[in-house]
């Protein structure tokens, strides 16, 4: 059994991994810190986990034998102790957005911090596995990527990677609220938002330079990418709508094929003849990717997840069975609700 | 009083009218059929309008002293009944797609029908009053606009109309369920719906064409319209955000000026600092638009709506106002529900 | 015209007190106050009221020359300002729970606070016009009800007032989430409640003592109340289902008749034949009101209202009617949305 | 491995069965059918099953090897072929009503049809685990119990198996609208539903008689129930909120005791200090029972679970368990959402 950690565990992307972790068979949970709730027990403060994880919040990572330790901490936080733990000579997956942006005047100008760790920033892999496989393996401290670049990348990646379309893409984002954590603010009181649609951030959330960061990855050049975030009265799931423009005329049919072909053997990512379904991926690690044309040259991208999930802690567990050379799989084998 | 009635009034469309006519005071609601409900009290199918419509539905529209017909029958059916209520002398508004497209060959590619009355089509006026006012106070037949096409131009219109931007929208919609009619459906199954957001008829449907047509005008030119629409977890209301590229670099405060000067005066459309609300116009005939700029040089115009009042019956309100020469916002002179 | 302010304003309750004074034909809004927002734009918090509302909120009501005064501020805070402005032989209308439990003892119980003000409890009038009517027209001061008692009493009412039932309810109640104010919580969090239903304070919620005083009114003795309030996801409106057993057999249709009669010319109140609806009473001041048996003797007395109108500032326009002698449906002759 | 088939399997109750069966260690599904979707891959319809039910739907069972089989067909084609597949020495696991009301009579005054299996009728046993373990081990039948009793009953069981309460029940249940099945009506259309809480067939549900048999075993004896469902706009959950009337006075903590001590080792039923939570158990096996005391002498006994699982498919596994002397957990073992 691999011995893994939770530093940061009291808020939604710990709760989530605990659920995750308490039925992995070859990664066992051993423990989970929360300033806050410091010596309660985890269940007390999740009934969900009574029977599946007996452990209680500790204030601070202790001396544990841990092989794997996963930091949910806020972004700044996060790279107060990743140095440490990597110095201890653990593998290290950070939930937060401290190490994604490999550019740490890229990461000033967006998260308005200097970053302290530039060390680790430029050996941290971005782990989107569908994408970036090969560096996960080997990896000893992944950027475990945010929810709407895991979403729209997956959804865009073979346009990009392929070099079919124009060097602009448009990603109309619709995040359920739990993307915003466990925090009660003014934006997720239930009044305000359960009637509503509610753009927010346009054009100054700080994924924006995470997708351009993925997509210029994926097209070798740059991307201008127009980012608009909503959210919308669900919980969880997440559907981001994008739009690309092609370079030459391409029917549905052969786009359809090439996304098959690109994501051929990759267990999370399913392409779907029509539209994409949030409730058939909402709980499971998976991806649903649907296409369409429309206007004269545009192709839009749909994709949907659990952003919880895959756009969170799925995908973390994932990148650490690969990081542990498990079945990529383990652990996350189950489908959506469907329902 | 202006003696009103409506044809085909047990649907959603229908039902919105009598709500604002029954205390609209200028108008008088005096008949409405319904195939359906021939001979049932109207409060009896809608028990909200208790007390305030004392009618009974009717099988059709007999002879009485009418000035004004709302028909709020289906595309299609709508084309079968306006000539004779014209012959008769009768101003129409028509809430159906039957006069919108004034091209009937672009109707019969997108409706899947043969136009039965070109002479009327060629007559009708596209009513969106703040956008085509002058054409209306003269009109006898309306072509009452759709909902999206309502909140997407409302959105877009400065930008094509004062040539700003390349020929290209992207309008990314997001309707409340009430916008798919009263027939229950496998999509508006409330399992099936409620906790998704579901792109649908995707470079399909027939508002598109509607939209490209208005932007067209406006542009004196053509547009690629690229329209996806979506259904959102919600009732009433919608959001467009929609997308276009400027010709020449311009700052947010220039373009949100610019909106506010093309709509002065204008009592329905109010241009917000932030974004736009959809609980704000909820219950009223108003829309809200919001502004953003993106990436290198795109325009996000947002705008918001309730689907059933401004996207339907309330326009067709305002546009009967300005028909028979009363104040533009009579009837029609009250916010949004705001909570 | 009668010149009316509103003390502490900023909240769902007072905004909504804004929405329908704007158009109330006989009484003019000539101030609102709010600490928090004072020398703000009213329109500026609330875009809705653009257009409609040309105030500034003012940190402590003036000197000006007011008739009426609604009080919507917490309970406490309310009774520190009621007795100055009864001294200035203003009217005034409390909307909140400070003057609503006669005796100050059960108020010290419930409300965990010594009441400072009891000379003007004693005077203050329980404003459910339908069923207190005639106190009303001569009231300085009036206790505008809690959403949950005026909702439940108006189900219960006939049974009670008519001896038919034992002493003994059940109200087992749901309430939309603007119920709980305008400041975000925990339990107002979208991801928290927005796919549950959630009892909460069962056997402890102020409005029990409220809901036991107006019963026994009613029944002329002790009744046993016990009260369930729910939160639901709904943003507006409310559902009390109450529960009595019948002292001796009654059919439903008897029951239906009763009912009719105890309501009769009261125009906010609608008896319907199967269950109510919600839909049908947003927005408006109505209350609709459904009846069924079941088990042996049980009474299913079931009731809606918007608990921001009927359960809060409507109910508080329709006392200021009655006390001014003005139509008691003055600026609330609406209907709900129904849809 | 016990191989496993599902009888009509194509609404929600198939679906659930299949999500759950398709990662059991012990069960293999091994066929479904559907008259309607007869030929079709059981993931074209249910796209999330994708990768994990590798099936075709059959139009009916065939001769295969099967253990056990899941009838999930609507009530009255149940009893039409359950006697078949009992003769064939398969055991049963019916998801209908069929033989669920051990009294024909009962049966056919609420269901409107005589019962044509009165044999199996009387060897068919009731499957709640927790109250009835001992018969479920060796049945050939099992009467699968519906949501509302399954919730209802186990959370007021501790009560009326102990005598302290009075012989009458007040059930008032609100249930997301997965409830309702797979078919689009009018009750379930989103504009109707999603901004409602909707009582229904008050008095005259059919699982008001099947909580009234599982009372009256517990108790011995007659029980007078009331039962009042409510659909409520979520799509997975319910809530039970019953109350009963102690026959001696008992403080909370003490009834809190005796149901921890009633529910004793029975995994799937927790019993927790405040209220219950519907997120806490969503996509999982779990009851969650939370309890208070209101007014003179009346429980409030809470009860949460989703209705798809322990409400259905889930408790149908749990049954399939115990029959084949499985762990009773045995593909249940994880936690509900929480989120």
């Amino acid at each position: 059994m691999i011995n893994a950690a939770i530093v940061g565990g009291s808020g939604y992307t710990g709760g989530e991994l605990a659920r995750l972790l308490c039925r992995h068979p070859k990664i066992s949970l051993e423990a989970m810190t929360s300033r806050q709730n410091a010596g309660v027990k985890v269940s007390h403060v999740m009934s969900y986990l009574e029977g599946f994880v007996d452990l209680r919040f500790e204030e601070k990572l202790g001396n544990g034998d841990y092989d794997l330790v996963f930091v949910a901490a806020p972004h700044g936080a996060s790279m107060e102790v990743v140095p440490d733990l990597l110095k201890r000579g653990l593998r290290v997956i950070d939930l937060s957005g401290d190490y994604r942006l490999s550019d740490p005047s890229i990461y000033r100008k967006w998260y308005g911090l200097d970053h302290k760790d530039h060390d680790n920033l430029g050996r941290a892999v971005y782990g989107i596995p569908e994408l970036f496989h090969e560096r996960i393996a080997g990896a000893d401290l992944i950027a475990n990527p945010g929810c709407y670049p895991t979403c729209s990348a997956l959804g865009l990646a073979p346009l990009f990677a392929k070099g079919l379309v124009e060097s602009h893409a448009i990603v109309d984002a619709k995040s359920g609220t739990s993307g915003a954590g466990q925090q009660p603010t003014a934006v997720t009181h239930h009044p305000v938002c359960a009637s509503q649609v509610t753009p927010y951030k346009v054009g100054t959330h700080r994924h924006a330079p995470e997708i351009q960061m993925v997509l210029e990855r994926l097209a070798r050049g740059f991307v201008d990418v127009v980012f608009t975030p909503h959210l919308i009265p669900i919980v969880r799931g997440m559907l981001c709508t994008s739009y690309a423009r092609l370079n030459e005329p391409m029917d549905l049919g052969s786009i359809q094929l090439l996304y098959r072909e690109y994501y051929h053997g990759k267990r999370f990512v399913r392409v779907v003849q029509g539209t994409p379904s949030i409730i058939s991926v909402v709980g499971s690690n998976f991806c649903e990717i649907g296409l369409a044309t429309a206007g004269k040259d545009t192709v839009v991208a749909m994709s949907t997840i659990d952003n919880l999930v895959k756009g969170g802690s799925g995908q973390a567990v994932q990148n650490a069975n690969i990081m542990f050379g498990l079945e990529e799989a383990s652990g996350l084998d189950f489908p959506g609700l469907g329902v």
